[in-house]
């Protein structure tokens, strides 16, 4: 079984989000009428292709939206702010979600977990690390990019058949679509925040081959039915 | 087989010091007698736990050597300078070095070969892709942290026995001393430049199970010699 880690099992939006209204607060004193997030939204996904999804490519795209909005007229001090702000994104203690602990010590007992992850490498290791759940997954597969291909690879080297894997995960987009056209079933646990690159509406979700959970606790309960 | 990428197989470490040099032009117009080499080096090193390796890492030092060494004078608009020499690094071709696209083409019908690679996964992933060698590797590891373990888990995984692996790369400490370490074989090929982080003094080297070559286009050779 794979399972997804930010927002999955432990908090992730939460802390972009709050971080993103930290910068508006901020930038709104050098440009009141400032639309940060419209602009900062921009930057994000001109930058996707060269620096990726993770914090340190938040980091940078808020340093680089901060100057462009204030056209150029926001100190050096401020930046050092943005700097800092992505530094403790980076080391802030790993928050797990409600349930998570029992839910995994219970699924691992009985399943092969594996946790498949987007993002900076570096970061989600860390993560992970300071999680205290890296003893309970078999493997753990960090990706930069959560589509048909990667899913595929992932299961051809560890020997997997599409048919006997479940991904479980917060995003339509990265962990549900792609597992269910990989002929793997998939559980959806949304997450009340979505990041809106990953917002897929319901409706342009395939009928079949998906379930969605309210919380990780009926995990184990949906798995057994299968 | 492994190899490395970086300074292996393409330039990397030349870019970073063509930026590095740039970075200290930039602030001696603010601060002559700055000593920006050393002020770099410790920001990096004391983000490498929360940052990891990688160009994104080495901008968001950057930045804050910047800012640190002009004490917060420094403009914005050449903090976008700076930025833009991150994304620059990020999205210029691959420049293979000298002899291993023969190398490589020689070496992939003879042996599996790997790429094990250390930084950005994204980065990696893309400079791969933008290399033109993709085909020639059986697998892909990009790595956080080169060190013994990280070797154990590739190979285990692989289910790779030590004895028959050679590790291939530039850097003694991250390549060579750990495939030693594991009782497989390495073969260094020196890169002119190498980061004040990895360097190592050769007699700090175990003196057997390792070779030294000046070129890749002398491996093929070496190995048929084992």
């Amino acid at each position: 079984m794979g399972l997804d880690g930010d927002d999955t099992l432990w908090q992730n939006e939460t802390r972009f989000q709050l971080t993103q209204t930290a910068l508006r607060d901020l930038l709104r004193r050098h440009v009141p009428d400032a639309d940060v997030d419209t602009h900062l939204a921009e930057v994000e996904m001109r930058n996707l292709r060269i620096y990726g999804y993770g914090v340190k490519a938040f980091t940078l795209s808020m340093i680089e939206t901060a100057i462009q909005v204030t056209d150029r007229r926001i100190p050096a001090a401020d930046l050092e702010v943005i700097l800092g702000w992505g530094q403790k994104m980076l080391s802030a203690p790993t928050e797990l979600l409600e349930g998570v602990e029992t839910a995994l010590k219970d699924l691992s007992l009985r399943y092969e977990l594996l946790l498949i992850t987007m993002g900076d490498l570096f970061d989600q290791e860390s993560k992970l690390a300071r999680s205290g759940l890296a003893d309970m997954f078999k493997g753990v597969e960090i990706l930069s990019e959560k589509n048909v291909e990667a899913y595929r690879s992932v299961l051809r080297r560890r020997h997997i058949e599409p048919g006997e894997f479940v991904m479980v995960g917060n995003s339509l987009r990265s962990d549900i679509a792609p597992a269910i056209a990989l002929g793997a079933r998939a559980v959806h646990i949304p997450y009340p925040l979505t990041w809106h690159h990953e917002q897929v509406p319901d409706d342009a979700m395939p009928k079949d081959g998906w379930h969605r959970l309210e919380n990780i606790s009926g995990l184990g309960e949906l798995l057994d039915s299968f």
